[in-house]
């Protein structure tokens, strides 16, 4: 039985790494091991709305220390990002403060914007919207203001 | 061999055990005996939009029997849920129905709101925002109308 | 130890094959095996959210290839699926190339509205909102533009 027993030890072992592995998102909320992750998806070009994302973000950072929090702004959104934007001083704040801020490329050429437009501040990808489906895979909450 | 038939037995309905506890949100769908759930943000002062997601509830409860439904307002979406709100009659009918409609507590202390001012049904949330992501990180589904 | 060393090589398979059943879908993002999944909720009556939502189907198609794309359409956002809809060829491009577009029945009834009045290429389903909680808990992504 000696080998039997360290064969069952091995596998319980093996059980709990795959349990580990294997821990669905669904799980997560009981799991206070596992950090809370939120996107928010800016596409409008409303100063009001741009002002709620940030309220929000701040909201997260008070109740939930430790979330990670990203903002992704594209099409009539991307207008929250730039330098003269009337929340940049908030978006540099909350950049501060640890909330990743991405800009979408696709809306910046399509726009024709550079990095010189832009919040000093701010992260680019490619495209805003695979950006939101990449965050979603990888666990995040989604809210769209 | 008993001993490792036996063995094969108890690791075999381990293996069952941990696979039904491990059981990704993204299959679900094919589980009849997930029970679907969904929490509805309502984030503005719209009040067609307000209609539209109590429309969308009782779609809900139309054809997803059983389905949990949740209601979240916040921000400019509060005043859903205020005692004289134009759209108080079908909250209530929504809550009586079994609809979990809460406010957010951080927006009803920005508009200096009181318990007294909101529709006697509701539930309150420290925050709306974090109350969505939590949902999600429950397995709701997440419809923002 | 014969028959262990089988016994072990049996329940090793069995814990990958576990393994690759019970995958999180929060695991996705990091498997190139796993297609991408997104669903778009158009809900407004706003052909610039319209084109918006054709743009970002078309960026996903872009920088995700094979990537499984689906639109719904409900309530206002419904006009952007009529045969008169300022967007209507659009619609159909985005058919021919591989999206999934759906239009809700309950709306369709609420407006009295048939499969005559609505671009002839496009899908039903008897309710907009379940088909959105369906595709999430089948591990779609979800963005509302």
């Amino acid at each position: 039985m000696t080998h039997v027993n360290k064969l069952l030890g091995t596998l319980m072992s093996g059980a709990l790494v795959l349990g580990a592995l294997t821990l669905p998102a669904a799980a997560n909320a009981m799991d206070p091991l596992v950090k809370p992750k939120v996107v928010f998806q800016v596409s409008e070009s409303d100063p009001a709305k741009w002002n709620l994302a940030l309220n929000n973000a701040k909201n997260v950072q008070k109740d939930l220390k430790g979330a990670t929090i990203e903002i992704v702004a594209y099409g009539p959104g991307i207008g929250m990002l730039k330098a003269d934007s009337e929340v940049a001083n908030r978006v540099s704040d909350a950049v501060d403060s640890g909330v990743k801020v991405v800009a979408c490329g696709n809306t910046m050429k399509g726009q024709k914007l550079t990095k010189e437009d832009m919040n000093p501040k701010i992260h680019y990808v490619q495209a805003g919207v695979v950006e939101l489906m990449d965050r979603q895979m990888e666990g995040y909450s989604y809210i769209r203001p």
